[in-house]
């Protein structure tokens, strides 16, 4: 096996992406069972998988245990698996306050993680920042297979294939061309995403979707956002949008959202509109987020009315996302999740009361969450694209 | 060629189906633009092709007028299209006081059409006069080619793997076994699904859907329903139900819904909530539907507002759709399109306001509507069953 293989996958055909990616996400895997299930034959798999054995991106040879695949006795059938360390890639996050960066590998193994404080959301001061972190990154990589691209995920409308912000209003970017301002200074391709379909897309081929023929990624806090994976592939919307479940016109129509329109569940349900509201209901205009919280978890009436508040409309908002698209499961994420507990009763209530017939038999998944997550989709992003050959990563 | 082909379909890969699908939905097409769109290699696609000439159901000689390829002069390939009087199918919709059936060809195009009017809506009674409607039909096919199978649309839940409905609220039907029942009367093998889940399947394959990447069918009237047809498949629920777009819970909490839950958009806008909102406000107890559509049509204030609320409530949940969704386009269609000019105003109004970013994009399309498109829904899920190999009719 090469040391370090070329930057280049040998994929000439729809059928090697196929089969790559099924080793990929559902390796370790025998020859036999990736012709079942992609209906190709043995020898269109085996061809395909010869030049990525010879290049050194898969492999045929058990290393360490052998993983999900307990059959075991005897072993007449070599399964393969990916080589992670083959490739390597960086993905970033982006918050108002915060730069998180992470280095994985082929399979979205985290090799190493690296945060930095924001003070400044302007853009170019934003990028200045983003590429030293990448560079910083791109240090710790000179034992790790070759880079092959850089994601970046941005909360907001995203143009992924353009590679610009087309409005984040966390930011407060509009038309910000990300993939290009960083890419001049890179000199590595650029994959610019919305976030939390950048988690959607790290559930899809490493989590959940792995095993779920359709599923729901909502995620709480800051804002509520939400992915969405139906009929095997993530829902990314005509016009670059959906998802928007934090703008779904549920909340009282008094109440005016960030956004600029009436009513988004994010007018109540949005960790800064739970605060606004433990404010006014405890009388106390100077609370933070992490008392009202403490507030809540203590029994104060106040500050948990605030949390039930938001718990019953994000319990809306799931019915009415499961009774439109009906998903196998919901994974609920986001950092939000770590208060779970001040949300869960009401947000379960309102959730039975308003699901529709059996598509309220959905489970409801929860992902303790760290911020590393949302990078780690970005990096996931850059493998699906390196993968399917797509740009900026085309072969 | 040959005058009645048998029942059988010679297909026997999935790559075979693919090219049937694309002659079907897409003929005249010729056989190197159906490998440029399916990735088959030209080889491939000409030895699945030969068999389905043989047997007389595809064709590449041009009858009539070369249809929708104009491009014309020369013509150095032949383009394919389907022999539609290679097969006969029957659609059935039923409703409360009609059962609807039409029988058509291996296009989709309707032969001939049959209402009967129903009076007793109980489960025997009903599966009586469909199967005596569907003798009627089969009747008027001696000339045509053979039946492949006979749809049933309902609406509600519908569990379409056993032919099943589980709930349909407008029929007062609880875990009827139609498709057995009916079998058992007809023998011929009968496809049962939901009525609007059959629309959106007429429109994927015979529809908008052939030039649309996604979209939705929504439809107004008795019941407010939707459709999806996303990545590439008509969108079918986990557990069967999804496009439940007249239970989002977008009206006040005070209105009970007939489905027993609170706040469901139907509760406002459908022809039935309507009908009793006018008969509020104008003070006429007495009304009947036609009633209050003419007065609002004359411009009674009280008559029209009863559309507003309703317009406006549907408004705000196609936004909320296209916020999660974000089709390409949406279809409105449904009984209620006859009175659209009643609802479009505030339905517009409201989409405006609630329509997240570039969600709103989506061109919104309007249906003109009759009770025979039900009919040809059903029609056309046979049809793709069919083609597909699914049970009940599999190859």
């Amino acid at each position: 096996m090469p040391q370090r293989p070329s930057r280049q996958l040998p994929l000439a055909t729809p059928a090697g992406v196929e089969v790559l990616t099924r080793i990929l996400t559902q390796g370790p895997i025998p020859r036999v069972e990736i012709a079942r299930r992609t209906g190709l034959s043995q020898a269109a798999v085996t061809k395909a998988v010869a030049p990525l054995i010879e290049a050194g991106f898969v492999t045929d040879q058990a290393a360490a245990p052998l993983g999900a695949d307990q059959t075991g006795i005897g072993r007449p059938v070599s399964p393969l698996t990916v080589v992670p360390q083959s490739v390597s890639v960086i993905g970033l996050k982006v918050t108002p306050t915060a730069l998180i960066g992470v280095t994985t590998d082929f399979t979205a193994g985290i090799l190493n993680v690296c945060h930095r404080p924001l003070d400044d959301t302007a853009p170019d001061a934003v990028i200045e920042q983003l590429a030293g972190l990448a560079k910083e990154l791109i240090a710790t990589l000179r034992t790790a297979g070759p880079l092959v691209g850089i994601g970046v995920a941005v909360s907001g409308d995203v143009d992924e294939r353009h590679g610009v912000v087309r409005d984040s209003p966390f930011m407060g970017w509009r038309e910000v061309a990300v993939a290009e301002l960083l890419g001049k200074r890179l000199k590595v391709p650029i994959v610019v995403t919305n976030d939390v379909r950048a988690l959607t897309v790290a559930e899809h081929w490493f989590g959940v979707g792995v095993d779920a023929d359709s599923f729901a990624v909502v995620t709480i806090g800051s804002g509520i956002g939400c992915g969405l994976y139906i009929n095997g592939e993530v829902v990314s919307g005509a016009y670059g949008v959906s998802g928007e479940l934090g703008h779904l016109p549920l909340a009282p129509g008094d109440l005016v959202c960030t956004c600029g329109r009436r009513g988004c569940v994010e007018t109540v349900a949005s960790s800064d509109a739970i605060l606004a509201r433990a404010r006014e209901t405890t009388g106390r205009p100077n609370l933070d987020l992490a008392d009202a919280i403490e507030l809540a978890h203590d029994g104060d009436e106040h500050a948990r009315a605030a949390f039930d508040r938001a718990g019953e409309v994000i319990g809306s908002a799931l019915a009415a996302m499961v009774n439109l698209v009906g998903p196998e499961l919901v994974v609920i994420a986001g950092e939000g999740v770590a208060e779970y507990d001040l949300y869960e009763e009401r947000m379960r209530q309102a959730f039975a009361a308003h699901a529709f017939g059996a598509a309220g038999d959905c489970r409801l998944m929860l992902r303790s969450h760290t911020f590393d997550d949302w990078a780690r989709g970005a990096a996931a992003t850059v493998i699906r694209t390196y993968v399917r050959g797509e740009p900026p990563l085309q072969r």
